[in-house]
């Protein structure tokens, strides 16, 4: 088996398996009225809107859960709750959900992270590839990955089921900071234990994309229209990104919260996952006040589907405030 | 032409014709990728919960625009565009969502109010027939219609394009005290000159299902698992309904607010389509405090699509938050 016909299997079969199926029963049930109620299938995780002559598409990945015990370093468990109470939010757990920004410049296809990649069917995570081919967005036509951070459920996606690379005709764009930390095992022993997984996660992940990885400048221009905005912390190279066309803008906001309902809401709670919480919330506070105060449009990580609204400044914290749904582009 | 084969031409002409190519070019792109970048259309207007074992769709008929000013009556054009900027939601006009409530209880398929109806393809209103086809939901399945009110974007949508009865199979359920207003046209000169359209409108919508309706008292049962809610003064019967199935239970809204951006955050404003100011604010005030209070999740016809959320009480009035979007049912 070739790696372009494993990869054709990984990718082609997930999609032919996973959605011509959901495609088939739609269409029949135009034609014949069942006799039994449909099935009762969610609709499928994409969303597009514009940002001046781009469209973004925000696509599910998934959710993933885990204890909420130990997520906030810094505040008993009880008042993480409270905070999420006040959300409507599960206390019992901590339930985190992925969202990826794709942005179609007209002559650039990007895709912001990778994705948890491909995951058993069972995983609450891993719904990207599914929900990609629904939006009709064909990996091997994203030419440019542009990276926030190294942590696993940002580059996973790198690698299909087979271990090719998922996005075989892209350029990888990486904050050099990231890439010469987590490039370089002699600072295994300077970074968190529970993060020096990333050293040869990352190694592995990159692989098949060298000589076709640009290490980016804090600041610099990804391509016309986007820019890198340094927001270092919860990783030493953590980047979001800056897309505009002419008066309008948004922003990927990355891994700056996690969800936003709870390190929006409340900037000084530190997160488990931070490489260093202080600069995190140093980072966190720069950027939502920026959003707020500038009123841009922003996308997130690990905010609620489809992942697309602006900040508010709200008391001492910051709220998400989803933006309207339309039913056009 | 005989009154199925004219009914089969609309409903069924429109599912063909709006709903097909695109499922057609949704398959047409899991086996060809295309040169360009994919046609950037919007993901289907449809999302589904749980309540118990019951399963809640809500569909999305698209969006109006009318003038802002007038909107409100009792407030200065400017303090109610601040209100909108808060919720980043335009200030120019007045967007108003319409969204549909569908319930399969396992036994019953139930709509809540009938929509805006067959409109020209231009208009931005009248999308639900394409997102009940999107969503598999066949209007000759729906066995039960139940009615808020009979404002005409709430019962226009009870005939098809020929005229005919657009859910042919279905029984409709009316508050008593709205068919008693309404169905009087003694009543027309006691009745705010802009809702006396109301009378004729809403005979004509119910003409095709005589013998199929029927009357319910204020806080009657229209099937179990679903209680009337009187919420008069919006118009004089406007009812809202409390779904339940065991522990777990939803309200449908229907128009004790317009879009909760305005009218939950400030249950003071009084919208220009209220029949009874003062007794649409009472009910208003008591239906969010109930739905804050015993943190029910809602749904609502003008709340911003999904429509799936809770009423927080914040400062004086209360805040619509949405409910976190989940990948499966």
């Amino acid at each position: 088996m070739t790696d372009t016909t494993s990869r054709r299997l990984a990718l082609g079969g997930l999609a032919a398996g996973l959605v011509a199926p959901a495609l088939l029963k739609g269409a029949a049930a135009q034609t014949a009225p069942a006799a039994a109620p449909a099935a009762a299938s969610q609709a499928p995780g994409f969303y597009r809107f514009k940002v001046g002559g781009f469209t973004v598409t925000t696509v599910h990945d998934g959710f993933f859960e885990r204890p909420l015990q130990g997520f906030v370093r810094n505040a008993p468990l009880e008042e993480v709750q409270k905070v999420l109470a006040e959300s409507f939010l599960p206390t019992e757990a901590m339930r985190i959900p992925f969202t990826i920004t794709f942005l179609d410049t007209g002559s650039r296809l990007v895709v912001f992270d990778s994705g948890n990649g491909v995951l058993p069917p069972t995983a609450t995570q891993g719904k990207m590839i599914q929900n990609m081919a629904a939006a009709g967005i064909d990996p091997a036509r994203i030419d440019l990955v542009v990276m926030s951070h190294f942590h696993g459920d940002h580059v996973n996606g790198l690698l299909n089921g087979a271990g090719a690379a998922a996005f075989p005709n892209a350029e990888v764009v990486v904050p050099a900071a990231e890439w010469a930390w987590w490039s370089d095992t002699g600072n295994e022993t300077r970074s968190p234990e529970g993060q020096r997984a990333t050293f040869a996660n990352s190694a592995r992940r990159f692989a098949p994309y060298q000589g076709k990885i640009r290490q980016l400048a804090a600041g610099a221009e990804v391509i016309p229209g986007i820019r890198s905005v340094a927001a270092h912390g919860h990783t030493p190279g953590h980047t979001c990104y800056l897309i505009a066309d002419g008066n309008a803008q948004a922003m990927f906001l990355a891994d700056t919260t996690n969800r936003p309902e709870l390190l929006a809401r409340r900037p000084d709670f530190h997160a488990v996952f931070d490489f260093d919480a202080q600069m995190a919330e140093a980072s966190r506070r720069r950027i939502l006040d920026q959003a707020a105060t500038d009123r841009i449009r922003v996308t997130g990580y690990h905010f609620p589907f489809p992942a697309n609204g602006y900040i508010a400044k709200d008391g001492s914290g910051y709220r998400f405030v989803p933006a309207d749904w339309s039913s056009s582009v």
